[in-house]
């Protein structure tokens, strides 16, 4: 009675959804499964007006046939019938902006899933969502069904956020936790992991950690109140990490995990700056983020009162991901108003990035050379000369893979610069037969 | 200029805090430290105006003379200068539960840590606020910083939960995991842990399972749209737990956790059921829960389209307890109104509590016997005769510890019902010296 009584004093959400892949297909399965419990929770129904996508015959394992069809997508921004427009079409520009845009300007809020328009876009369109006074989510943007996006704008809204880092992609984690499990090597995982569904054809976005700085980028702003500025991620992706790096790394014990990381620190000039890095990242063992493992997301914030926080689950899919859209849809129609990036954009600092140089950590290197007489005092008279000190040489400097001799290294904490120095220092030396890895290690 | 603007627009969300032990004094010291960002956040200044305590003299590390004193802590609720009753005073009945009162009657917030007034007067108090028009928030009563009720209540509100599990008292938590990692018995891990702050002096709350008990009612509450039903938690503590089944535990690749679990079953009349248990169980090593050491809290939930999502961190201390009452207080600020436990109190459904005999479970057994012959074909007999098939008996059935002998086996997979049954048939055997220890083995 309680229920009816609400359906018929409160309007539906009235929907439009552009995009129908899976996870525009998992989000009409959700509202159709969950109906009830979707209304009792909005406190009204949500409700699917009107539908877009390129292919209008395509089977898609849902009935279509009670939503109005707008073969124009943009056309969905401008029906009169509709409160929120779901963007499932993704891509940075082109129609999902061009969408994303109108729907903004006729008032209309906007729910997006889309991690590239919200990294490059995403200042613009939350200044325009505030102006008009309409919402901008994109829960689904981040981390897929794990509510990160909600769990830092409102629930570390009380701290002062000094870190943010995690496993922000499920391929690259896939393929580095399943390398860990077989000691195949990187190529034949990546065709493995496509042969399953975990990598696309083209992986470039995931295993070069794009995917990866779209979502930190997004985090960072919220975290740190800062302007988004993905150009400024320092990014570096997994294809050089060899099943030979993960072996060494578990006899240190360690594991090798793709890393988005976020800080900001005071600039000389005395104001902030945002170091935003992806990375290959020696995790030790005992670390959270060590057990995260197959397409798992996982995604650690520390707050100066909170202490460590880490949120997991599904980074991916159609389930998760439709989830987080109707959390957000679910919001919308409770009321929930607040800016996007938790505050005005007017407010957000744009903040420069910093410089690693001086920052101090532990660093793993690793060096493919010849095998001949004094390479070995080659790249230690190098250290030397950069000021790193080496901890451990492992394997007496020596390990065979592929008719290669790898030489590894852990080097005790110090300053980033003196690495990077080192590197330098090697560069032109005819010993090395590829450039070197270099991966940070994780403090406990 | 922006947040100068909006300060001078929007009045401050005017607080009064009740109980000044350590939350209390954290929320101060956080409101002082992060006033800038809390201010941005929230949208406007979130102002402590008056406090209440018992002792007014003692010395807090922090400055009360700003604030207005009120020594009889129901006054606070009729200031007329006041939005915001903050409740941190604890204890279910008494003077807590007469503050809320006062205060939800009176029209004003309430914000409260208290998870015994929640899980035993919640229904009621949120009936009231839901009456009032008036907020009434605990995200610090569940697992201490960790925004738990948040990710329940709005990031998985599109799920239907399947499950929810997890590790939910900090103490019970350092207890078992020092137990772990030094072979240490109970008793002398407790001392330890009272000694190092991390257990009270009267620890029943903690180590019976209590507490937890609390938690996983309000968040069964809100998971599955029941009514709170606190007492129909079969509730089990860790008293019982001995370091030779830590060790036999770790023998058959699990550890041993104290885990609260609530799920949904239809009941032989069709209605749903609620089952609820806090009971120490064993954890497989591969699980996120086997990672989780010391005081740290996590939780579990699984959505029927989110799949397993997991959220982790401090459950109890100043900063993260202070953490989640002000990121309440941020939330009212921004005029986050929805209903307490998701869905109006009226929607909530009284579930009776499910009965568990049916439920199919590995089970760990520990029996604590005199050492005679016979003792092992006298228990294995009733398990025979109960239907228990047995997977394991563990060290040839025997091992000494303080003197005396314990019997551990492993029962395969079947109904819990038979399980009882044979503890039954041998409740008044001469052999065994105490009552059998068992554990739930939980799945991967």
């Amino acid at each position: 009675m309680v229920q009816q009584l609400q359906t018929s004093e409160s309007p539906p959400l009235r929907i439009a959804l552009a995009g129908l892949g899976t996870v525009g297909a998992g989000m009409i399965r959700l509202l159709d499964t969950n109906a009830d419990l979707v209304r009792a929770r909005a406190g009204r129904p949500i409700q699917i007006v009107a539908v877009s996508a390129r292919d209008r015959t395509k089977d898609r394992g849902v009935d279509l046939g009670r939503f109005a069809w707008e073969s124009d997508m943009t056309a969905l921004a401008a029906r009169g019938d509709i409160d929120v427009v779901v963007e499932l079409v993704g891509g940075s520009e082109g129609p999902a902006l061009d969408l994303a845009r109108k729907t903004i300007a006729s008032a209309k809020g906007l729910v997006t899933a889309n991690k590239a328009m919200i990294a490059h876009h995403g200042m613009e369109l939350a200044r325009e969502a505030e102006a008009a006074g309409t919402a901008l989510k994109f829960e689904a943007a981040v981390a897929g069904g794990i509510p990160v996006v909600k769990g830092l704008r409102e629930g570390t809204a009380a701290n002062a956020i000094e870190r943010i880092y995690g496993i922000l992609n499920g391929t690259s984690n896939y393929i580095l936790s399943t390398m860990e499990a077989t000691g195949a090597s990187f190529d034949a995982t990546l065709a493995d992991a496509q042969g399953k569904g975990y990598a696309e054809a083209d992986p470039t976005f995931d295993i070069e950690g794009i995917d990866a700085a779209h979502k930190l980028s997004i985090l960072a702003g919220i975290a740190f109140g800062a302007r988004i500025d993905f150009d400024s991620v320092d990014c570096e992706g997994i294809a050089r990490v060899r099943a030979a790096d993960i072996a060494q790394a578990d006899k240190l014990g360690y594991v090798i995990r793709l890393i988005g990381m976020a800080d900001v620190e005071c600039g000389e000039d005395g104001t902030p700056q945002l170091l935003q890095r992806v990375k290959p990242c020696l995790v030790p063992k005992g670390h959270p983020l060590a057990h995260v493992t197959g397409a798992t997301n996982a995604v650690v914030a520390e707050g100066n009162f909170s202490g460590r926080l880490l949120f997991q689950g599904a980074g991916a899919g159609e389930g998760p991901t439709a989830s987080a859209v109707v959390a957000d849809l679910i919001d919308i129609a409770r009321g929930e108003t607040s800016a996007p990036f938790s505050v005005p954009v007017g407010a957000l600092k744009p903040m420069a990035a910093a410089t690693s140089g001086h920052r101090l950590g532990r660093t793993y290197l690793r060096f493919t050379v010849t095998d001949r007489p004094g390479v070995l005092a080659e790249i230690t008279a190098a250290m030397r000369d950069a000021g790193v000190s080496i901890e451990s040489l492992i394997q007496e400097g020596k390990i065979a893979e592929g008719g290669e001799v790898l030489v590894a290294m852990v080097a005790h904490e110090g300053p980033e610069r003196n690495v990077a120095h080192a590197l330098k220092l090697l560069e032109s030396s005819p010993s090395l037969t590829a450039p070197p890895l270099v991966m940070q290690i994780i403090a406990g």
